[in-house]
């Protein structure tokens, strides 16, 4: 990313991070899901969103399929597009970070680069789940078609049948949506983020 | 805008805006200041900030300054730029309601049909305010010494000295932060918030 911004003065919130903490119970933070499409990710983030919301926390999903009608509308699926979405809904996690909600992405991001630099951007307030279902188990899913389609020629670039996936190194949480229920990698996930952002 | 992302299904989340009006106390939505630069929009969104957080109000300032830093790191001024910028704090102020926040989004938006953007996109949870701080008290201000350096040249497209402010039609409210103290916008604002968003 070019930075073009000039003539910028930083403009400081009057709360501090922990006056919103101690408010609301638990820190603002990120809980980033990556996965092949069809790995569960949709699905366990609103289940997750779900169960967060009614044990008190400020949570709000922030999804691919979501995300691309407004704000990344004007993006396409080509590698630069993709990695500018993944930029743009970065920045967004931030800012729900910082606004004292837990912001649970989900999203292929399927480059370590773009992952890392929404670690980067949200700090210490990060959890990377790596939802390591097999391909074969999101190809027989095929909730969209769109591994049917991608198969056929018809959408190109597609993750994990002719662009790359690259496996994290540092996920906090591995799950297989393939293996265990949605109950079970939920529960699991509650118990993390307790951990880490408390309630 | 161009339209280009395809190959999407929308996914719902799984808690409706009335659980969460009814969890938080209020509504979420976009308080979306308008005004030129140095109207006073900063400082009358960090107070107010300030003042609903204590009240209860779950609230996060998008401003021009901060978002400028991340989220809009690779826009420069150029007219697209900008308004490039002011479609993508829209969708972020957007999410931010729906997730169930108050956003008070504080940019200088010349042009009308940004702002009807802005509140096309938050739907019947926006209220604009109109800071009509005249040019004189702006520029006498010059808190950023941005109106020097525009009168200079060194500015190019500087809202009020070489590019143009669209006054607004249809503003919610309209406050002249040259003739009236923070304090008492802050409570005219509270008042309107309170009945629109409720707490």
């Amino acid at each position: 990313m070019i930075q073009k911004s000039q003539n910028i003065t930083r403009v400081y919130h009057r709360i501090s991070a922990e006056e919103r903490h101690t408010k609301a119970g638990h820190q603002g933070g990120v809980v980033w899901f990556t996965g092949l499409s069809g790995s569960g990710k949709s699905t366990l983030a609103f289940t997750l969103e779900k169960h967060l919301f009614d044990l008190g926390y400020h949570v709000y999903v922030l999804d691919g399929d979501n995300v691309r009608h407004g704000l990344s509308g004007n993006l396409g699926f080509s590698e630069e597009d993709r990695r500018e979405n993944i930029r743009r809904v970065s920045e967004v996690a931030g800012l729900f970070a910082e606004a004292g909600v837990i912001a649970i992405a989900a999203f292929i991001s399927p480059y370590r680069e773009e992952r890392r630099l929404a670690r980067d951007i949200a700090g210490e307030r990060f959890i990377e789940v790596h939802l390591s279902t097999p391909l074969e188990v999101c190809e027989a899913r095929d909730p969209k078609g769109l591994y049917k389609k991608a198969r056929a020629g018809k959408i190109p670039d597609f993750t994990g049948v002719d662009a790359p996936y690259e496996l994290p190194e540092y996920a906090d949480l591995v799950l297989d949506t393939g293996a265990r229920s949605v109950e079970d990698c939920t529960a699991e996930l509650t118990g993390l983020i307790r951990e880490k952002f408390r309630l």
